[in-house]
């Protein structure tokens, strides 16, 4: 029996990082590798009885098949949510409803995309996506990004010398890994990129609403004239991740493509998950949530940045994000990074070696990403003290 | 702004039916076009029930993140299940859950088939998996279904034909839209075919378990000792489909690829969806439910068949199903089928032609598919009936 894979599935190497994250979910581990939000952000009772109303109320409408661009009260929900927070208008766009956030990345890259094809992203970029991309035989190409985002003159040598680049895929708040939000004006700046370049961009959004400090800017979605731009929302990090339910706002001339495209994929998004977060809406204040659990996020963020200000100064070097759920930490240049996270890893704190985020995964990077929302407060203080106790050894 | 979509998609034509179908939803509309499980059929008391009690148990373990493979539970019950009631055997084979049935469709296109490759499949078959493997750009042969399922010296050319074929596409139970069964006979020899032309069997069950006559037949995974099967089973006709839950029976081989995909798709199907199956086969007798329901769709399914032997045997012929939801309905000769589907509407009786499940769907095509789960006892009568009507006013 011999299995020969698609052409696509076939290019897919092993991850040279997988066999270290695989270590990392042990028991006793103290666990800055997650991405995962924080569990005391679910709304729980909330969702508790939302479920129990909708299947006491009519099971069935919660039971048969919906219809593939989503539950027409969620979206309805959802448009109103974002032409009120953030000044999405829906002239030239609507909304199709996704499992998750990925699904967003998989449609577009399927709709839009043919093998060969180029997309470019921010080097480092989320993992998910990029697998993603290359699971559909796309080239990435990775421009670096600075402090407030990618590197705006770097992206315009990039779109020149890849004509064949289909879309720019940025995650433009709290990246991640890198943490960095990307400034109005390169906001401004890449969709005038975008326009003069005849490109899309795909916006990635999926931690806007996890602000802890700063003011928030405006989306390249809101500013989008041409209908040029698809926005990826999801209420993983801000409802629940498990529960697989997310967005995309698409420019109205594609949305039949999007539609078959989500059709052939899962046919629609569960109808009790979409219903839960519909009436989530409908029966309370989701902004009042949001600011609440902001407060976790900004105290665990903090925490993290302090401890590591405090124990780690004289190695690691960080730009503090401003929400999200990830910092990048550079290390040293002395210090080499897989030997590091390995050391790491004996002391049990488990961290995601920076190479994960890398287009070329093997090559050179004394970066490690440290997720704040997964450990407790007090794991936070352990897990960074270690993290300078694992270095005195790496120095011996 | 222009937009170019992905070579795949640019070259998937709007469907010559889809006019027809969006009139279908019409309120008063009698549905005999649609492929919905009896709402009658849910278990909605015991969804609640499950619901309810693990959201009140332990509510973060539903809202987290869960792995690509599935819930652990669910698939543990799952191998039991198939184990105990289909004889498949986990030696060579795993499972993997998936967020309905057409997605195990799109795993396997993706992991399997690059564009330009064949798949053979039935003609007529199911429109989502057919628009499913032309969304990967694939070329589809068909093969002439008889009474007894796929003609076994047609496929037998269609392979020879096509060395570039993947993998055949088989609904050996209940098939959609034929209504027939594939003989044991011809179960095992497509399954010799499969061998010696070294292909992968692709077998879509999702009906499988709503034998409203007859004895069960093996299916083809469970005589698979090469690991050359992939099957496909639901839980969308047995509990609910708005629910998304449905699995997929993979050789441990491609296994790791199928797991990519999936976590490119969706990352993974809502853990509360799969949470609500697990503890379904926990505290319930699924077994015993779904006779409770065959009883359903034997009623409804007889009742639609004496209707159209009482009101309509004289321009209509049929193959009684021994299951399943359809029955596929051979126009009289001398009918216009598009003309008489049309007539039908006028009358509000909703039906699919016949050319939507074909793979050149312009072609002549002298078929309809009747649906008997979707309407009411009432309604069957009523639409076999009009049904009646209105062949004769087409014939003056």
């Amino acid at each position: 029996m011999s299995y020969k894979l698609s052409d696509n599935f076939s290019k897919m190497k092993p991850s040279a990082t997988r066999e270290i994250l695989k270590v990392t979910s042990q028991p006793g581990m103290i666990a800055f590798a997650g991405g995962s939000p924080d569990t005391d952000a679910f709304p729980c009772e909330e969702v508790k009885k939302l479920s129990s109303q909708i299947l006491s109320e009519n099971p069935v409408s919660a039971l048969v098949y919906g219809v593939s661009e989503g539950y027409e009260p969620l979206r309805e929900n959802v448009k109103k949510w974002l032409i009120k927070n953030e000044n999405i208008s829906f002239e030239n766009s609507d909304i199709i409803i996704t499992s998750g956030g990925t699904q967003v990345m998989d449609l577009s890259t399927r709709v839009l995309t043919s093998p060969g094809d180029a997309i470019i992203c921010e080097e480092p970029s989320f993992i998910g996506s990029l697998n993603c991309f290359r699971s559909h035989g796309c080239r990435l190409v990775g421009v670096e990004i600075d402090d407030d985002g990618m590197n705006i003159r770097k992206l315009e040598q990039a779109i020149k010398d890849n004509p064949d680049a289909r879309f720019i895929y940025t995650i433009a708040n709290f990246q991640n890994p890198g943490g960095t939000t990307l400034s109005i004006e390169k906001r401004k700046a890449m969709y005038e990129l975008a326009r003069e370049n005849d490109l899309i961009i795909l916006e990635d959004d999926p931690y806007g609403r996890l602000r802890t400090a700063g003011k928030s800017l405006p989306s390249i979605k809101s500013m989008d004239t041409d209908g040029r731009v698809i926005y990826a929302g999801s209420f993983s990090k801000i409802l629940a991740p498990g529960i697989r339910v997310a967005y995309a706002v698409v420019p109205k001339a594609i949305v039949p493509a999007f539609t078959i495209a989500k059709q052939v994929s899962d046919v629609h998004t569960g109808v009790l998950n979409q219903m839960i977060v519909s009436r989530w809406f409908d029966e309370y204040d989701v902004d009042k949530h949001i600011s609440e659990i902001q407060k976790i996020y900004r105290r665990k963020l903090n925490l993290m940045c302090d401890c590591l200000d405090k124990y780690c100064n004289d190695f690691i070097s960080f730009v503090r994000p401003e929400g999200g759920l990830f910092i990048w930490a550079k290390l040293d240049e002395k210090i080499e990074m897989t030997e590091y996270v390995k050391r790491l890893l004996e002391h049990k704190v488990a961290v995601v070696p920076g190479s994960a985020f890398m287009i070329d995964d093997t090559a050179p990077c004394n970066y490690i990403r440290l997720n704040f929302s997964t450990p407790s407060d007090e794991n936070i203080i352990k897990g960074v003290k270690l993290m300078a106790e694992a270095i005195k050894e790496l120095r011996i």
